[in-house]
């Protein structure tokens, strides 16, 4: 425990999740060091290892954090109110496509870089990565299954729909980044909603 | 120069490449040291340094080396003398899922894997992700190309369904890797194959 930071502790734990979360999205985990992290937060080493027990336990509390923001904001838009569920999944589209308009290293998603490291090597942030995508899945899911009750498809469940939204989302930022341009990602958002257009029978 | 490595020069770097791709695909490209990298191919660091500039200059020779392989593996295979191109694009999609039978570090995909790290950070590592993931393309897309000559669709063109496949293949990945699990990657590539079908209108 540090004693000599003048950082109220709320604050300096927010910062460096803040700091985390801007780093490993523009060079990922690992390039990450803690003295990055502790200069971008203008916090002590002291201060971080008050706050966090490792850098892994930062990695956690960092994925987490993401899946509280990232879950809030899409539970938050006005397309969730929409009465069609198909047109709710429209929105959510919209909406990921609007998101592409920002820098990539800001559409990149913090669960989706760092499993890609830590799969193996961390079983508890993998842990974390995992309740991120299930989050983002639960979302989309919900308005699946009121759309399979009203148009049902044999042999295709909510569930793995709901994975095919996720892997367009983080196979789109793969693509993304490895073209340095964000026209891929759009046109798998395309695909998809043409796919669930030809499944729900909903021309556009 | 290292004068004093018994390895012979040609052994030595196709050995730290080899290293670099298991280590790479079980913990990333900035988690995997320099002493993991010699220690695994069993060279000194002047080896490394007679061979490789650089640890980025290993990087972009592996990403490099894995499209060569991965590019042979693909354009080798008995589907591609399918006379129709669907029937080309559904073996390419077979044959994508016999690789998920593997553990997940043995599918996860290097140029995927380094370029969520490498993006911003590594121009050239960048540049050699572009080139892998434009060598899978073109490899999809000549299929493609074939397929909607004969049958086609407005407003889709080869080189975003191409696109689509390795949007499939990435977010695939990152989903198994999250869960722990290959289901969300196969059943991508069993919605992508329906996708097809009812684009090409070759129900199953």
């Amino acid at each position: 425990m540090n004693q000599t930071t003048r950082v109220p502790r709320g604050e300096a734990r927010a910062r460096l999740i803040e700091a985390a979360r801007i780093l490993v999205r523009r060079k990922g985990f690992a390039a990450t060091s803690l003295d990055d992290l502790c200069a971008a937060a203008g916090v002590t080493k002291g201060a971080f290892f008050h706050h966090f027990a490792s850098k892994e336990a930062l990695g956690v509390a960092l994925i987490d954090d993401w899946t509280e923001t990232t879950g809030a904001m899409f539970a938050a838009h006005p397309y969730n109110s929409l009465p069609d569920p198909v047109d709710r999944l429209f929105g959510y589209l919209e909406l990921r496509r609007q998101i592409l308009g920002q820098p990539i290293a800001d559409f990149s998603c913090v669960a989706g870089t760092t499993v890609q490291e830590a799969f193996e090597t961390s079983v508890s942030m993998r842990a974390a990565a995992e309740r991120s995508i299930l989050s983002g899945n639960d979302h989309v899911r919900s308005h699946l299954v009121e759309a399979l009750a009203a148009h049902p498809l044999p042999g295709i469940t909510a569930e793995s729909l709901a994975h095919l939204f996720q892997v367009a989302v983080q196979g789109g930022i793969v693509l993304a980044k490895a073209k340095g341009d964000a026209s891929p990602a759009h046109e798998a958002f395309d695909h998809l909603e043409r796919y669930l257009r030809l499944l729900f029978n909903r021309p556009a």
